[in-house]
């Protein structure tokens, strides 16, 4: 067998235990059982428990963020862009509940280096959604109303929002992503674009 | 000095210990060394660093809960309830920064017991939040339309982006609690409101 090929049969084992059993339960053992291949051959490829973890948050990152990406077309109208990548990140998540909870639930909570991993790739969404909310701004022709750092703060309450609706949809019997995504939409989009017209809430104090 | 002083000072020392130099880092010599009291005072009120620890939490957590209730006036409209509450929320996590660490970043992040005295808080509080949508909804005469499990959905997201923007807000310079409240208010109300009356953000493909 190819070694890319055992290779991968290995990850794909590693990033079901790790998602389904938690990082500190999983063991070596089962993983290669899992995997159909000996211990000493995970071990051969990669050296410890915490270098398998950190290649299994690497790939799963890289593969949330391509799923992302491939799901927007550049040049799409604004809102069409955010629909289309959430719709993607949704579907993603849902597809790969093992990939997502190794990400969300594991990454993060056991300490560095493996948080710094997932750090990274949020950092990389949070720009894109950053970068789409500005374009949707320069397409309305406000963006000189809304400032760059509150296109940055919009950024961080939609990231923050996806997530929390991911685990949310994972955990729901019968929740589409495509049902999440609209949500989202709903919850998001709509107020955004009150914004980009320039109809802004107004707290009470200030509404005369 | 009376026990409840005493413990006070071992408690505060300890959240700020946690919060600033994580779980793992933090040792009891340091805490009690900045409570001003002997290490083996600390082990007589609190057995265990894991102890400590979870008695950190749950006094965060209560006294974040707690603001967020305090914030808040029943009987006041939803979007009112829900600028105060998020208000609240904003300026508890700016004035607390060492707390709300404890609670999100380390709290979440050192497996159980831990994780689960957090779910707890998060469960509360997006109970709250789904009652005061779903009052927001009847009070627009609406609530046949927003199904309940999307009321659930909405409150997930919105939870997700104030945690998240929490972060940011704490991690910017110049960001202060009000302006963060007011651009989630901005993003999020905004959005609830063209629900509340039955403007929907539509897919592309059903905008006809």
């Amino acid at each position: 067998m190819p070694r890319a090929v055992r290779e991968r049969q290995m990850m794909d084992a590693a990033v079901q235990t790790f998602g389904q059993r938690g990082y500190r339960a999983a063991s070596m053992d089962e993983i290669a059982e899992l995997a159909g291949v000996s211990k000493p051959l995970v071990y051969l490829y990669l050296n410890s428990k915490e270098e398998l973890f950190t290649a299994c948050i690497r790939r799963e990152a890289g593969a949330l963020v391509a799923a992302v990406r491939a799901g927007v077309e550049p040049g799409a109208p604004a809102d069409r862009q955010l629909w289309d990548g959430l719709r993607a990140f949704f579907t993603h998540a849902a597809e790969h509940p093992d990939g997502w909870a190794v990400l969300h639930n594991q990454a993060r909570t056991h300490g560095e280096p493996f948080a710094a991993e997932v750090a990274r790739m949020r950092t990389e969404i949070v720009s894109f959604v950053t970068y789409l909310i500005g374009a949707a701004a320069r397409e309305a022709d406000c963006d000189s109303e809304l400032a760059e750092r509150e296109v940055g703060g919009l950024a961080h309450a939609l990231v923050g929002a996806a997530e929390s609706l991911a685990v949310w949809g994972n955990e729901t019997p019968g929740v589409t992503a495509k049902e999440t995504a609209a949500t989202l939409m709903n919850f998001a989009w709509a107020g955004l674009e009150n914004l980009m017209n320039g109809r802004r809430w107004a707290p009470p104090s200030s509404r005369g």
